[in-house]
């Protein structure tokens, strides 16, 4: 298990690498009927989500043999994939899924990756990435699973606490759970880390309801970021010491939220990027009095087209 | 002339209605090839611009008659009014050229405000705002040309400078004035302020070279925000006094900008809060060796989806 000083290690070797993305404070009422809430804009990281801490940790922690690096992803993890092989200079090869939207596929290839988009889901394109890496013996760069990666990704609660010590309550997105591993690891009970997923992907939900990771269903809006069939093994024990709750959220409520961002903040969200907020907007979850809530705002790769329009 | 001490007044008395927008630091060769950068993302302010700094602070200083308040704007004054006057409770008319967006119109509609779409230009909505005003008696709220709106927009620079002390130069786009002449008298020489016009709409490069405002042209893909006919009366002393440079950048700096600013950070700026930094994309304003430059992305109000395709 991870604890702060891998955390800190991590936040040390990404820094010149990542950015330290800023944060917005809403008023009591602005978004929803509650008290303030402070947004933490991990969107505007690059490459567009929280994604490249992890990568960036787990490619400078080891020695990148010549053929380089490969993950599968349902987008966001690749393209931070490929953004850090870029910037380190090392080859890199990613996998996903036919529902992998073209705009993420081709962020990835702009980075100069090599895409390869087969199987029907994240869980399919992991096992295509598991063969070919056989074949060309790249280092694996997994989406949650690694405690690099997790290392990385915890991260994003460190500057979260830096800027916003009052937090009692912090929401986060769930998908694999590397994103919430790390930052569960991070605060360890100093707040209270609320995880959001959406009905059609529940997997830290199932998981903490049967006490172990299970296969869960795979679907709706944000099953391109959010889509993992079954949570990591090492965030598991963390989610279960310092995951306070695991609700989950209709994809009404993520469209919602997606367009009060736009409509109140002018910030394009793509559906997993929203659905933190998503669980304050339909009372999913709701804060108790006197409650400091943040939430992480993680992820804008979507066409923009989509939020204005919706 | 207004001073610091104005500016301070105003942002005590707007603070609780305006956002403290944040900062993004970014490295070296991120967005140019020259120095680092820090934007200051105020398209991130209510409405989606930096004007109700300005409107909340000529409402809050004055008492505003039955009749409610009215303006004329290009469309981000508009909504700014119309947003500050629902929240203080008062009526509120505004008037907007027919080249205003749809989207800015519908959103200034969507504060409750009463809108005239009338005249081909912001200089004609104006002179049918003046004769409505003769009849309804309502307060006019001029979108620069008035030291409380002055002060209000100046609020910005003070922001900037808490947050980001170390900036040598501050560039800043340029419609009427008012947001540069407040700007220009905070920093007040401390940081040189640099103004940033369309080559469609120089107000302010060609009252710097006439010595007095003068009518300039109006026209371009930022008019609908930067499209003043002739700078402010007031801001002028302050300019000559404090502003730097005021450079010219065109369309197509300015459609680079916002291409950037959509594809490095997930930000979606309108062509008027993308000319700043069109300057330094361009090369209209060259940093000297050392400078630490400052930027401000002013506006968010336009359709994403030109953004995102562009």
């Amino acid at each position: 298990m991870i604890d702060r000083s891998d955390i800190v290690a991590a936040a040390n070797r990404i820094d010149r690498h990542v950015r330290h993305t800023p944060l917005v404070r809403l008023a009591a009422g602005e978004l929803t009927h509650g008290g303030p809430v402070t947004l933490k804009l991990e969107l505007l990281q690059h490459a567009g989500s929280f994604k490249p801490r992890g990568a960036f940790n787990r490619l400078l922690s080891a020695t990148v043999p010549a053929a380089g690096v490969i993950a599968a992803s349902g987008g966001n993890h690749g393209a931070a994939v490929a953004h850090a092989a870029r910037a380190l200079g090392v080859a890199a090869e990613i996998f996903v899924p036919a529902a992998t939207p073209a705009m993420k596929v081709a962020r990835i290839a702009s980075y100069g990756a090599h895409v390869v988009q087969t199987g029907a889901t994240y869980a399919e394109a992991l096992v295509a990435s598991r063969h070919r890496q056989a074949e060309t013996g790249a280092m694996e760069v997994h989406a949650y699973d690694h405690p690099d990666v997790l290392a990385g990704q915890g991260t994003v609660a460190r500057e979260f606490e830096l800027d916003a010590p009052e937090l009692t309550h912090v929401l986060v997105a769930t998908g694999g759970g590397g994103l919430i591993g790390g930052m569960a690891a991070w605060y360890a009970g100093s707040a209270r880390v609320v995880s959001v997923e959406p009905e059609g992907c529940p997997a830290l939900h199932d998981a903490m309801r049967a006490g172990r990771p299970v296969q869960a269903p795979v679907g709706g809006l944000a099953a391109d970021s959010l889509g993992a069939r079954q949570v990591g093994g090492l965030m598991f024990p963390i989610a279960q010491a310092h995951v306070a709750a695991a609700v989950l959220v209709p994809d009404e409520a993520i469209v919602t939220a997606q367009r009060l961002i736009w409509d109140r903040l002018r910030l394009i969200a793509e559906p997993g990027g929203a659905t933190a907020l998503a669980a304050l907007l339909c009372g999913a979850f709701a804060p108790p009095a006197g409650a400091r809530v943040g939430v992480l705002v993680c992820g804008a790769n979507t066409d923009p087209a989509k939020v204005a329009d919706a």
